[in-house]
């Protein structure tokens, strides 16, 4: 019960925040699940003899990280770890919800030298200033280069800097698919690019995911069957799945888009992440006729909070992006878009880059070793060679829901399949984010999922159900 | 011409920025005008006996500036200096274009010891992970805090930090008008508040401002004739027009939105910037249902660069706004947040925010006196308390863009009336942006324009027409 925190008034840390940190602590570990409700102000107050405003300082700050939520007329409620807002693994709680670099692991002292580089340098006033919708000038030239070195962008093709990748997938919707038209996407998809579509008046249509990207019988028939403007692919370790598009297959996929008229915009997000087999040539790089969008960001292979991606295709579309960038808030932030050339300038991105793989690349391994000898018989998982993510599909009559509020309890988090469904359910199927777990980590959480999925098996073989979540509050 | 560049092969400046360095102060001090062509690449190249990589990359440079565009199938054209791309005044140009802080006064060594404070602490990591849609917590304590202070904010208010004043607008389209409503501005307006709604098929209805902000009568008239959605403001040294609206007229607003069931948005983006005359309490402060909006910003009192704004207002609406905001960009940049939070809670932005006034104030009595003095009979302007702007309108037959086109070739620029119009033409009118030029500069440059604007009546008069631009390439 929450009147049973132990609080320290004598403590340097302010009591609002022992207050908030033993409630996040209950949320993140699952002993407060979502939708329960927490008691008033003015009744916690009460019990733990403290004055309003230190309960409400604590839950302000709780609901400003998405945790709880206040509903109207109802009251307060447990609301997160949702996928943004997931915490960092806490030493109690191992999580393989988030599909996002470890932050443990982030070079901080060759960051601290980067940005003290760039704010001595002469270009800080500029760089403090308002800047071009486009971007910053010298990154955008950087990157045109890195990209043109790969064969990927052509004499015709620009860049445009964008707030990440989900504002290069933003303004595209709202330049490239009008209200009503229709969107193909992959099924199971990142939430975030099936919200920025149907957001938008969109309709989206799933193409299923197998096991080398979208299956390409799939993919014909639908656009066949549908009237579809674009095509948005992930062909290298798909988030949820992390399953890659072969190359003759990639292919394959210009030649359809190119017979159903349609425009391929290709996510590369975690394309820099490869831990094995050779690269392949992304479909921008065999696209001749030089129409496919190519989206990149920094998020993936250096830091999340820094917000920066981009997107290159024929100038005449990146003018048309740009126009709607400024629109939509002028530029990106010049700060971070200086910073992140300084530090892929300097060498020290690829240094990083480098030390990334070699990280992903055991965590890769411990999580595909775990789920063989883990998981229960007649599941299945991909086995990805590169990116974050891991996709498993248990036997039935599992669900990966349930069991996800069950493996909470027991220290360990993930995501179920559910949160990517486009239009195939996804029940059974649950994404295993590792890159943000160590090796020893990834191990002790796969061998809690077994022995909860196996018991879980066991008892729904017997007939019986799950137990119910015991009330907390 | 061109070919008469004299570009230094031993210099420590490469070729392509020399070349690219040279072209830019042409188009700056108006000796190449917007809309005159350049020679082609390898043109250029004969003519200078320079590689066409050198001119590419200048081109491209100069491009990404917005300075030229490339217009297929016709060749590259002048382009700029627009609004966001206007460049800092240089040595040989007067620049009264662009309504953003003088760069030579940010407070580079302020700026610096609070980056190194940010990135040497311990939550350094955090910041640079992958952050929460509402913003850094702690910026969003920091500013509610600091508007309720000021009783702009009550209980019910929640803050969403957005990506400057700009994406605030956009997520209001997004959520709040739909396509075909009718949302009222103020006529003449700053261009980015107009295209925000007039991009999301909005139907913008003007309503003219006078000496006093906008005009009561004509705003309860608009009220009655069209059914509004939103009704946007700018209380506080509106841009263009550098006016404010009174305090008595600031409750009638009040009722007549309430009345009209219309919501408002109170942009005070140029607020803090007040010169002389006492506070006058915001429209969100006066409204006691407390549901108008309220938009703020750190871009006019510390870096423009720095995408850092906020939407305050009833916590249900910043909960849609949010969700749009995840779906736009997931959140805003968060080194920017932490840096401009530390910037503000060690008392620096105080102290820059105090001589930024003390500045700002000085340049408008200069701006205002070389008015009176220099504008021919007949003008007239505005005086406002604060901001960065004074609209000035010229007594018939001048037209502002005509005179603008002969001022950069003598040196000044300004934007034409044209620029800000909704509905009315503004033909006659111009806006002059103080608050980048120091006051010598601004009596020199005023000089400057009042002998085009007098001799140009002279010419009208005498039945003569302005002389045409000469063809420089």
């Amino acid at each position: 019960m929450l009147h049973q925190f132990e609080l320290n008034p004598e403590s340097d840390t302010p009591l609002y925040r022992q207050l908030h940190d033993a409630i996040k602590k209950r949320i993140v570990s699952g002993r407060l699940l979502r939708g329960e409700r927490l008691p008033a102000n003015r009744e916690l107050a009460g019990q733990l003899g403290l004055n309003r405003t230190t309960i409400a300082a604590a839950y302000e700050l709780l609901e400003s990280e998405g945790l709880i939520k206040c509903q109207v007329g109802r009251g307060t409620f447990v609301e997160g770890p949702g996928e943004a807002q997931a915490p960092a693994p806490e030493e109690s709680m191992i999580s393989f919800s988030a599909s996002r670099p470890p932050e443990d692991r982030f070079p901080l002292e060759e960051f601290r030298a980067t940005v003290h580089e760039v704010i001595d340098s002469p270009e800080a006033p500029a760089i403090l200033q308002l800047g071009s919708a486009a971007g910053y000038a010298p990154l955008r030239r950087w990157l045109l280069n890195e990209v043109r070195k790969r064969g990927a962008a052509g004499p015709d093709d620009d860049i445009l800097i964008t707030s990440g990748c989900q504002q290069a997938l933003d303004l595209i919707q709202r330049v490239l698919a009008s209200h009503g038209e229709t969107v193909l996407i992959e099924d199971p998809v990142a939430p975030g690019v099936r919200n920025v579509f149907q957001r938008g008046g969109v309709r989206v249509a799933g193409v299923p995911v197998g096991e080398d990207g979208v299956e390409m019988e799939a993919l014909e028939r639908t656009l066949e069957k549908e009237r579809a403007r674009l095509l948005l692919l992930t062909p290298n370790f798909q988030n949820p799945t992390g399953t890659s598009i072969p190359e003759f297959e990639r292919m394959r996929v210009l030649e359809l888009a190119r017979q159903a008229g349609v425009t391929v915009i290709e996510n590369d997000l975690y394309g820099p992440l490869r831990y094995a087999g050779p690269e392949t040539p992304s479909i921008k790089e065999l696209d001749r006729a030089g129409e496919t969008i190519l989206l990149g960001s920094f998020s993936k292979i250096a830091f999340p909070g820094l917000r920066v991606g981009w997107a290159i295709g024929p100038r005449a579309l990146i003018a048309r992006l740009t126009e709607a960038k400024e629109t939509s808030d002028l530029h990106s932030d010049q700060l971070s878009q200086a910073v992140l050339l300084r530090f892929a300038e300097s060498g020290r991105l690829a240094e990083h880059h480098r030390n990334a793989i070699a990280a992903g690349r055991e965590r890769l391994a411990a999580c595909v070793e775990a789920c063989a000898r883990e998981l229960p018989a007649g599941s299945g998982f991909t086995r990805p060679s590169g990116g974050m993510n891991v996709w498993v599909t248990l036997p039935e009559p599992l669900d990966a829901s349930e069991l996800a509020e069950r493996a909470v309890r027991e220290g360990v988090s993930f995501l179920p399949g559910r949160y990517f469904a486009v239009t195939r359910p996804q029940t059974q199927s649950l994404r295993l984010s590792f890159a943000g777990v160590d090796p020893r980590a990834i191990a002790r959480g796969m061998k809690i999922l077994g022995t909860i999925f196996r018991a879980e098996q066991e008892r729904a073989r017997r007939g019986y159900r799950i137990e119910p979540s015991p009330a907390l509050v």
